[in-house]
């Protein structure tokens, strides 16, 4: 829904939204078996919610386009992936509540492994731990460069976060990951003219820190990608009428929701803390957006098995969410993560919607195949949300 | 379909095209039964249509959009409901055959019921009769303000026109409607700049207005809503090359067809009249919309049953509608109106369309969740013309 609409016809009304996110939820079939994760897992309870609700498949950014984390995520909240854009540098700056001024420019970090000869054997410098990352970032502060004020911030394992304070500072610098092993890193170039002297800044910086590395094996280099600034985007309170909160663990869910208004609360990593930190945060917002991240991890590390157990530890779990009691439950995911690929996908992502007033459909089963028939489709994730207001009472009429 | 595209597609070629409009058609299920309006009636000739139809569920107006009468039926006619906006002073206005002029702004009046206070105690001066409010309008008709023509025109029960006419007018006035009982008309102001001399002009009627009414109990007050001027749209012949006719009883929707270009035919209140109208000008016209109002009536009055006499009602006189034999019949709502809800609502709504070389489908039940499964799926209303256009071979090949 186009923002200005949403403004016109959104109101307050004291009903309560619930937007549960499985991280990369959808499958794809199991050579053996020809089930999905979905299939395969035994899910009760969610298959009793589908019978409730109205069901359907999203997609999440276009037909064909696979999302990151946040593409995926910003569809979920209402916001069209393709309009609002995020740099990697700026979002992990605010998962980390890194408080980002709108001139400064922030690039994700690693650490990573290089030989001899300065080629990358380990992008990840063996994904040393989230202390010795502080240490080395913590003589990475020492650095100097003339004009600009530095801060370097640890995030976890071998990730760290750049972020470069100064006069007209330009986030078109390219990346220095190569994003291959064998590889040298790459010099900061401008990625168009006004990016010039921030690009001979930041190969400043590199330089500088090659004496803080060399000594540091695995952690003998550093790669920087994703230079941005902060996005300056209206709020789901300014457009929604929503008081939003996240219940996400992981910095970048949790900084992408501060991105559109959300307070993100403290939350512990397991579903059951989730739950204990909604029930405390209940009565002071009315959309909570909770995220559950291990569904999304197996699939990535190609583990099929590992995402059918998440996928019944959810299950599990899921009537704790559902005695809330929101107007509006939604249970969706961010993108497919199929295991049989061990990445990122494209495919269409189950979803469904508990309601008052829901028009329910003969759908009795959460998975890819049975949603198929679901009486909302497959239908762009960003329409997930003007669909919650209309359930829950929150949009007026439009028109005489 | 865009209306350049359509322009430079659209042919004559002397087929007819018949689009019948059930108001509030779409429902929700009874809590009693898990059924529908729909599914509840006995309708065994629409679902007869249905067999030999494409099938589906229309948007009206956008995902979770709750539609006015006016943008459902837009929607219908071809035309982007977000596009083209109408206040409803200007669509009462049409719907009067009152013939606006391009700087005039139109109203929409309501008599009401004050107290002592001055606070509404009734917003609808308990539904009077036409006629009284016929009366109390010849009397309002003597007002005088310096500088402004003025119109009052009943339309019916405790609803009137007033029509501005003089220099320099605005549309951007607010109403002086407060949509509650319990509370005093409010002022009329201006809703942005240029809005301040016409808004003072509204006042100074107002004010003349009160030693017309005070004596009227229980109209001895009248509220203002939706000041709008004319709206100046493409016509149904000019961008789809059709003559397209209205079939409607009701004004507001006859002021609507004749606001894309249709001529509004006279027509009685029931569907036998209707099938009366069409017959005796079947010849003259290639499109016709027939409008029912009595679903949604029964919808807004949260009258299940009553919705479902209405539907067998239909039902029963189907067949005189297929005895024309239009070349492309659609049988379709504006929006639904679930008793339950006993209000418009944003869900999908039920859409058949019976033409040769249809792709007919699986689906022989006119009812939400059967139309679910049809080839059509859920998609956006204002595609049902262009789809109609192509049934009728009505559009020309787009590109070499």
């Amino acid at each position: 829904m186009d923002f200005d609409l949403a403004r016109r016809l959104a109101q307050e009304n004291g009903t309560k939204i619930l937007l549960f996110v499985m991280d990369g939820l959808g499958g794809l079939p199991h050579p053996d078996t020809g089930r999905t994760e979905l299939e395969t897992a035994y899910t009760p309870r969610l298959d009793m919610i589908a019978k409730d609700s109205a069901c359907g498949m999203t997609v999440p950014v276009a037909p064909g386009v696979t999302p990151g984390s946040g593409p995926g995520h910003l569809a979920l909240f209402g916001y069209d992936p393709l309009a609002f854009n995020i740099g990697r540098g700026a979002l992990e700056a605010a998962g980390i509540d890194f408080p980002l001024e709108p001139s400064d420019v922030a690039a994700r970090g690693n650490f990573c492994t290089v030989d001899g000869e300065g080629l990358i054997t380990d992008r990840r410098a063996g994904r040393i731990t989230t202390e010795l990352c502080a240490e080395i970032v913590s003589e990475l502060r020492q650095i100097q460069v003339p004009g600009l004020q530095l801060f370097v911030e640890p995030v976890r394992d071998h990730r760290f976060v750049l972020v470069l304070r100064g006069e007209g500072l330009s986030a078109a610098v390219s990346d220095t990951d190569p994003q291959a092993e064998g590889a040298k890193p790459l010099p900061a170039k401008a990625a168009a003219l006004e990016g010039e002297a921030t690009a001979a800044l930041v190969r400043q910086f590199v330089e500088n820190s090659q004496a803080v590395l060399q000594d540091k094996h695995p952690a003998n280099a550093l790669l920087l990608r994703g230079f941005a600034k902060r996005p300056d985007w209206p709020s789901m309170p300014e457009v929604f009428k929503l008081r939003p909160a996240a219940v996400a663990h992981y910095p970048m869910y949790r900084g992408l929701a501060k991105l559109v208004g959300m307070e993100a609360l403290p939350v512990g990593p397991q579903l059951e803390d989730s739950v204990a930190t909604l029930r405390e945060n209940w009565g002071r917002f009315d959309y909570f957006f909770v995220h559950y991240k291990y569904t999304d991890t197996a699939g990535e590390d190609g583990d099929f098995d590992r995402k059918v157990a998440k996928l019944e530890e959810v299950d599990a779990s899921i009537n704790s969410l559902l005695e809330l009691e929101a107007d509006v439950l939604m249970v969706a995911g961010d993108h497919s993560t199929p295991a049989v690929m061990a990445a990122h996908s494209w495919h269409p992502v189950p979803f469904m919607m508990r309601a008052k007033n829901i028009r329910a459909d003969d759908c009795d089963q959460f998975s890819e195949t049975a949603l198929l028939q679901g009486s909302l489709g497959t239908f762009p994730a960003k329409e997930a949300l003007p669909l919650a207001l209309a359930q829950a009472g929150r949009l007026k009429k439009y028109g005489a």
